[in-house]
């Protein structure tokens, strides 16, 4: 079943509830993202889903966003937002394989790409039945290095990438991302509770960058069980 | 001058007050790596100093711990550390480099490997006239690579590395373990206050085992100005 549901800053997006709706994970990188876009930048998003990431950050100073997507569906209903909120001159949802980003987009023409992407790896835990919801969730049609490939070529020199993942792959992550000297610059762990192991990570990477991570206080989700933080209710009323 | 000081495990270390005395990292690593050691297993502390590391874990169920140090008069006051405690059957003090751990060991001989090396890249920051304290701060004789190498020559396969540094550095720490294949499984930041960014990490690989890496809930030093958290107070009573 299709919902509208209206992001504070007064965009709408149009959702199915039997497919896989945005999560804290996307707003979260949303809000990380958002106040290091620059004046005129070219933000891409890979793996937009349902356009989420490019409509929260609509409003930032960036030129243009463009959102790739591979699952059909989720580029119809993508677009269909855009036009909603009539964005098709900010936003441009393009159905395309991250794997193959050579084939639709000119090299180092991008000076932001963002990415929220699947998190587990292909044997990591039961895949979900649903294969729309298994493609966001598991490396199925892709995995870490080939986003990372991709934001290599996508990337402009001293281009910058934010991206959330999970902590566990935190080794993976830094050594793949050194591997394309894409250089991680900063870190933000979340925790849901104060004192609780995190389990999102936020990173902020500079292509060509000297090495050298800044890490930032730990952000934590909920001040008791349904209750979040004053932080992040900052996050979702401000921004969201 | 030389001073006497007493651990809490009742064992002595002679330290020259003008050189290079142990600080929190010592025993934060000490701590992080006693328990982990198991019953019979051969530890190897690189650039052990005075032979604080050692002196420190003498009571965990190690077999022997052989300290390696390439300074002289380090090596001279941790093996009369080591014969004040009458500690010389558990205890071995050996001069020697990190970048030549195949001239005195044999491969893989060894089941933990412990270190707190020197921290700053050679260009970062004034380097100390004391040239003790220099080469125990800046990578002025052995850089990470050095001594992941070694950590590598030296460590039976699935055997443990446990090391502190500082976090500004883990792109580089985590990218380095994997190309030698010593996975990164544990990870505790250490933050001065709650809700600061940390400013160490203690870290626990292993050779040859899976990718996945748990990270702990930070640790935190100072409850206020001067005074230790619950959780440090816990650790200096009870360990050092």
């Amino acid at each position: 079943m299709e919902v509208v549901d209206t992001l504070k800053n007064g965009y709408k997006i149009i959702q199915d509830s039997e497919k896989f709706k945005f999560g804290i994970d996307a707003i979260l990188l949303s809000h990380f993202a958002f106040n290091q876009i620059r004046n005129n930048e070219k933000v891409i998003d890979l793996g937009t889903g349902n356009g989420i990431i490019p409509l929260m950050i609509a409003k930032s100073r960036a030129n243009s966003i463009v959102g790739l997507e591979i699952q059909e569906e989720n580029v119809e209903l993508a677009k269909r937002s855009v036009e909603l909120n009539q964005l098709e001159e900010k936003i441009q949802i393009i159905h395309g394989d991250i794997k193959a980003v050579d084939k639709k987009f000119t090299k180092h023409s991008f000076d932001v790409v963002v990415s929220n992407p699947p998190y587990m790896i292909n044997e990591h835990g039961k895949q979900n039945p649903t294969e729309a919801k298994s493609i966001a969730r598991h490396e199925v049609l892709c995995n870490l290095e080939d986003i990372i490939s991709a934001v290599d070529y996508l990337l402009k020199p001293f281009g910058k990438f934010f991206m959330i993942h999970r902590p566990f792959r935190l080794p993976e992550i830094f050594s793949l991302l050194t591997k394309y000297k894409i250089e991680p610059k900063r870190m933000e762990l979340v925790s849901p509770f104060l004192q609780k192991e995190p389990n999102l990570v936020l990173i902020e990477a500079r292509k060509n960058a000297n090495p050298r991570l800044q890490i930032e206080e730990n952000l934590i989700v909920y001040e008791k069980p349904g209750i979040y933080t004053e932080k992040i209710n900052q996050i979702y009323s401000s921004f969201v």
